[in-house]
Parts: C-alpha cells; structure tokens; sequence
C-alpha cells in the first residue's frame, strides 16, 4: 500500500483526496498546511491519520511514499525539493516549475535523491486523451495538418490578489490554463518549429489572454487561454483523411467523436471520477515497479513544455516580479 | 423587375441561378461563357432567353441591369471593369479583386460611372450572420474577449491545374475560404490593430494554409483556413457575459447557439434557398432605390478587408506570379 501525503489543502487537494480514495493501493496518510486547523479538518474528511501545520514537519514526519504539491505554482520547485531532499516521492501539480530553471532544478535534485519525480498532467492520463493519441500516432486520421485547442473562463471578477490575477503569484491564463492547449499540441505534434504569440494584460499586470499559432513541418496548431471569456473547449485535430474532436471540456474528457469520409462516431471512453485517479495509477505503476519516471509524461516532457512556455512568455512579454 | 446576366457558368453560377429563381423582383435574362453551348445549356436550364459565347456580347447586348461575376478570381476586376464601362451594374463574387490595387480601381471606375457595384460577401446578408451582429453590437454578451473561426477542407487531390492549386489563378486557401473567417472578425471586431500569421505551402507553389491571430483593444481573435484538412466550422464568438456559437458550416448557417450564465439556448434563424437569396434581395433593394453600394457590405468594407488580405499575404510571403 503506498501512502500519500499531500501538500496545500486547497480545492484542487480536495478533488485529488476524493480521487485518491477511488484508486486501489494508495491511501491517504498525512496532510499538511500553514493552518493547522485546517489540516486537521481536511485529514478528518478523508480519513488520514496525521494532520501537520506546516509542510516540513510532513516531510520530517516519515510517514509518507510520495506528495502531491497542490499549492500555488510559485511554490512548487521549492516545496518539491524539500520533499525530495526528505527522500520523498513527489508529484506535483502543473505547471511543475514557473520556467526552465526551476525544472531543470527539480530534476537534477531528483536524479540526485534517487526519487520519482512527475509533473500532475493529469490530462495526459485521461483515457480518451490517451485513446487519442493513439490514433493519432497510427494513422487513423492521415497527416495531421490542423489542431486547435483552447481553454478560457471569465475570471476578471475574482479576488485581484488572488493566484489567478496576481502576478507575484504567477497568475495570468498561460501558466494556470494555457498549459493544456499546449500540452496537446506537444503530445500530437511534438516540438514547434515556429511560434508566433500575442497575449493581452489584466490591470493588475497578469496576461489575461494569449492566442497562439505553433508551426510544424507539415501542420498547424491554434491554441488559445484566456480569463477575459469562456470558450467552448471541444479539441478539434484534423488529419488528411478525417477528424477528430474531443468532446468538451477536452482537458477532461470523457469522449470524443471521429469523423472519417463524412461518417461521424460519438464514442464515449469514460473516465474514473474526475480523472485524477488515472495520473494517481500511474504513480502507483511507477513506484512499485521502482521507476523513477513516467514514460508516459517523462522529465524530457515537462522539460520541453516549460520551455515552449518559456518561448512564449518571452514573445509576449510576459514577466513575472520574482524572476 | 430587375434583369439579370451571369458572367461564368460554373458551379458557384448554378447555385446563385437556383438561388435567383427564389427572390422576387428579378429574373436571369442573359448567360455568358467562353463556351457558347455551355451558356446555352445554362440558359435553358435556368429559362433564361439570351446566351453568348463571350462575355462582351453579354455586356454589349444592352440585355441586363446588372451582372452576377461568377468568374475565378483573377478575372473579377476585369470583367466587373467591363461590364461597368458598358453602364452595367455588377455582384462581384469575392473576393472582389485579388488585390488592393485591383480593388480600388474597381470603385473608382464604379463612382465614375456611377453604377452599383458590390462584392458577393454573402454571408454578410446571411440571417443568422446578421443577427449576430446585432446581437454583439447591442451588448448581449458583454465586451468581446475572443473569436475563433475556421474554414477548412481536404482539396490536395484536386487537379493541380485547377483554381484552388494554381498560383496563376490566385490559388490557395486564404483568398477562396480565408477570406470568410476575416470577413466576421473584421465585421464584429473591425480593423485588426495588429496581425500574426503563418502559411504552410503547397509543391504547386500555393499556399495551403493561413493561421492568424488578430489582436483588438481588449479581443483576440484566432483565424483560420486549410486545404489540407477538414475543419468543423462552428464559429464562436466569446465575451464577458456569455458566448455565441455559429452553427456548422457557420459562413452559411441556419442558427446559432447563445450561452449565458450557464443557459444554452438554440435558435434557428432559418435562410431561403441555399443563401444567395439574401445578396440578391440585397442588390435589388439598392438598384430599387438607386443607392450605388450597399450600406450591410459598402465599398470602404470590401476595401478593408483586401487590405487585411494583402496584410496576411505581406506577412506570410503568399505572392501570385501575375502580380
């Protein structure tokens, strides 16, 4: 039985905790905030044993496999290396670093420690998605020649010192939500070629919006954040011989529909809860069988998406003050 | 009743002709072809009485009002020029010219000799189109944040001679189908303040496809258009209060979706005919009151929009042989 800790308490720890409970061979063990209160409040809703009320008396406690850093993104090379350097495991939420130095970081620190070191891109592990890019791989749609892919919701209204709108915390669409438009672009098409990017600024400094256009030899993908509107967020991959559209909100799918000589097929692939739980499998795969790294999102992966983030910050101009 | 003459006999010819036969007010009178039994045949298909083997008949032939230019692109300005100077009021299918030099010509040769002269942007007159434009200038879903539109489709198998693989014809994805993704980012949005752009290219020399981005005070706009892939073609468009989706394939649609506040509600606007309908109570309205442009799709319009087109084209190096 492998025993997770997990780091923050927030919403996303509450969907990872409720996850966790629906995946054989892991158990939630310890959790730990600044408030120890609300540690306590959380162990007791799922049924962990020990709350702590701070993250390093977890990782001093000895009593956990692995973490789950489900902080804010500004915090997650640091507290991963903490963990690490406790000779814990770490997944840890995206985007796994804020740019290409801190990840570089993480990992050396995890080859040194000899631990599992993954970034949380969960999506990489939706059944569909993985389903998809199967297909993809063998052909089923011809040569890719178009991808497009968004993620946006309307959050100008929200606290302005908060994570989202509050540059000291890294905010802005590209990091919290751009990360998955790019993803997918990564996983189908691998390494741009060319990137050309504009993104649009909140008032309070953060990028509100960035569209993208990444070129590839033969193809090209529009990928698109933003906090100033919604978007529908179906993935449209469009190949030689057919389509595929995944079916909203793509970054979570349960489905999709493949289009091929005009015919269309709704297919529904399902997802276990919310879809966490498939990245926590995958954690479970790779610690029993010892690896240090998925092969399914490796830390070449996470490498090449922080820098092609990295690219685009620097085309538009996006700056955060800690840098 | 408004007598009108089709210059080309091709596919889009036979569809407006169908089309023309639905509106009330006006009537084929006279087909031209290069082909004189082509235009007989077209003729009598459409009960049309008069058919000439070359398009200078037509205009000589004191026969018609106005002209529908049904011509591949390249042909628009000189033909819409001739049939001007013969006093003939010209639809010019779009675009209009393929360039903006071609197209300034055009009014200036349509103001002096004061006849009405309009580009075959139809789906400007759409309802649905139409509607939505309303509906976005009124506020209903708040400020514009983002629009995405495509328009796409598997052409690499065609004949590389023919109008869409031939850069001598103004070949390419962009003139032929680019243009309609322009044309609504340009009608809800206006004059981009700056554009991105990339093109792949095609061994015939054309391109064969556009992605761009257009960048608005506070709006992005994603654009696109392919030949060697499908798209699905639901426009959105996205802003602070909710979203609009075009129905499929949104440049001739029959509804749209609106979404606020988490409510979805499907409208169908409905169109007559396949749509050309609406252009051509358009013309007839015009002529009817002796107005010499349209105030729905104007000269300055059709202006602005080759401008935006030979932006995209300056920028992504799409050159044709003849310029």
């Amino acid at each position: 039985m492998i025993k997770w800790g997990i780091v923050g308490a927030g919403n996303i720890a509450h969907s990872f905790s409720k996850d966790l409970a629906l995946v054989r061979g892991g158990e939630l063990v310890s959790v730990a905030s600044r408030d120890l209160e609300k540690a306590k409040g959380f162990a007791a809703i799922y049924g962990a044993p020990n709350a702590y009320g701070s993250y390093e008396e977890l990782f001093k406690s000895n009593t956990v496999d692995v973490v789950y850093i489900a902080t804010p993104h500004t915090s997650h090379a640091e507290l991963s290396i903490a963990a690490m350097n406790h000779g814990i495991n770490v997944l840890c939420e995206k985007p796994i670093g804020v740019n290409k130095d801190q990840v570089k970081e993480m990992f050396q620190v995890a080859r040194a420690q000899n631990v599992f070191l993954m970034e949380a891109l969960w999506s990489r592990f939706n059944p569909t998605i993985k389903k998809v890019k199967e297909m993809v791989d063998d052909g089923s749609i011809g040569d890719i020649g178009y991808l497009h892919a968004d993620f946006a919701f309307y959050a100008l209204d929200r606290d302005e010192k908060g994570r989202l709108l509050n540059t000291s915390l890294a905010g802005g669409s590209l990091l919290d939500i751009g990360i998955y438009p790019i993803f997918l672009s990564y996983l189908l098409l691998g390494m741009p070629k060319d990137i050309k990017a504009s993104a649009h600024f909140f008032k309070t400094g953060v990028e509100m919006q960035v569209s993208m256009i990444f070129s590839y030899e033969k193809a090209q993908a529009m990928l698109y954040s933003g906090l100033n509107s919604n978007s529908e967020m179906k993935a449209e991959i469009a190949g030689s011989k057919g389509s595929i559209y995944i079916h909203p909100r793509w970054h979570e799918t349960t489905g999709y529909t493949l289009e091929v000589d005009g015919d269309s097929t709704v297919n529904e692939v399902g997802k276990l809860g919310k879809g966490y739980t498939h990245e926590i499998e995958e954690v479970h795969t790779c610690l029993n069988s010892g690896k240090k790294e998925s092969s399914l999102w490796s830390h070449k992966n996470s490498l090449d998406l922080i820098e092609i983030m990295d690219t685009v910050r620097s085309k538009t101009g996006i700056v955060f003050p800690f840098e």
